[in-house]
């Protein structure tokens, strides 16, 4: 058995968002992400195989490919044996407890994938996007996240609707923020980061009283601003560390 | 006047580090990063740039080219109106103050960028690199530095050698060390990251006695381990904020 014609044609689809929306499926790719997808509430549609990639997976679910047709549909450049397509998991309701992050207009696929991974280090709760962050099904933060994906929950809203809804105490990371290390952060709260390029929207910036900064300690104030995976690194670790 | 044969073969070299050994250049692209490394002491060898790219560099320092020769150079997606040649700067001396940041085997060369840039914010003295780690020349990781690279220092030595030499009390992040929010960090210090999927080598675990892990805060215990770029950022942090 080998891929079919409309096997391929969905798989290569899928890398677009309406594809994936349209089928309910996301690609994963390689040993590592798979076989940690797999032990997860995930659910396997198809695995697409090399003969040497060992499962326990049901076999109908398994078409053996070769080396070949590994390479044709993978979006890697080394394909590690294995590309699976998993179904897209329902949405659960809102938690609204714990510490939050949202994203407002993330672009980069690779800053979204390390902040789940983040997000899942510092046991966030859960991670709300808006609605023209970069899809979590994306192939390349399906691959950045690691596995992170099947334990972080990731939810688009539309982030005014959101914000106002909420009570929890709410934090917008802000170059003209008060410096995070003299800050007063609560244990339950919601952290904003935003665009990679402009920060946290205007809008997003007038419903919210408390801006957090991170200060340069460089001499040369040149540098212009952290990545916002970085600073995402470094504000979660404050909130974290002081509870 | 347009690139010569000779010149597209120089540039094109330039992706091999024994070429820009050789050359003694390296490539920058893009007008922010292009216009930081024009402001700073590195010097510019030549520019290839299209018209509309202004600078004050003397003429007989420019090659204008047309978007299509300038897409035939570019190693990006989306070139943006010049690429350049600088110099390779020589190396400074030893610093051995402040807060240094040693690499073990980074090959990441996104990861490596970023990092310079961490240290840029976050007024490291010097990056210390061993001979295996990426080149910083290298041209992404060019790119991911953003600029940095003309401010931060950095030299490839003999770990071994160069962790025998020096009095500074010196750190490594290591999964099994101490919660670093619970550890004593000292003001001068260096401070020592491992390869990306291995951490540290032993033969350099077994000249340092101070270890520093990020602990987990995630319920369920599976996420591997940070990104080494993001555990270094929040090393940084801690470090940084004490003082």
């Amino acid at each position: 058995m080998s891929i079919s014609k409309n096997q391929l044609k969905v798989i290569t689809s899928l890398s677009q968002k309406k594809y994936r929306q349209k089928h309910q499926l996301f690609v994963a790719e390689g040993v590592k992400v798979v076989a940690e997808l797999i032990n997860s509430p995930f659910k396997v549609d198809t695995l697409f195989a090399l003969d040497n990639f060992e499962t326990t997976i049901s076999k109908e679910k398994i078409v053996r490919i070769s080396e070949k047709e590994l390479q044709k549909i993978s979006n890697l450049k080394s394909p590690n044996k294995v590309l699976a397509l998993f179904k897209i998991p329902e949405e659960k309701p809102l938690q609204n407890t714990g510490l939050i992050i949202v994203l407002d207009a993330i672009n980069d696929p690779g800053n979204l994938g390390t902040i789940i991974r983040l997000c899942d280090w510092f046991g966030v709760t859960e991670l709300i996007c808006s609605k023209d962050t970069v899809d979590c099904y994306n192939p390349k933060v399906v691959q950045a996240s690691m596995g992170s994906l099947t334990r972080i929950p990731v939810k688009y809203l539309d982030l005014e609707v959101y914000l106002k809804s909420t009570k929890i105490t709410t934090f917008i990371a802000d170059m003209d923020g008060q410096n995070v290390y003299q800050s007063d952060l609560t244990k339950e709260a919601i952290l904003i980061m935003g665009n990679e390029a402009n920060g946290v929207s205007e809008e997003i910036k007038s419903l919210v009283t408390h801006k957090l900064s991170i200060p340069r300690f460089g001499e040369i104030q040149k540098t212009e601003s952290l990545n916002v995976a970085t600073a995402t690194a470094i504000l979660l670790s404050e909130f974290k560390r002081s509870f």
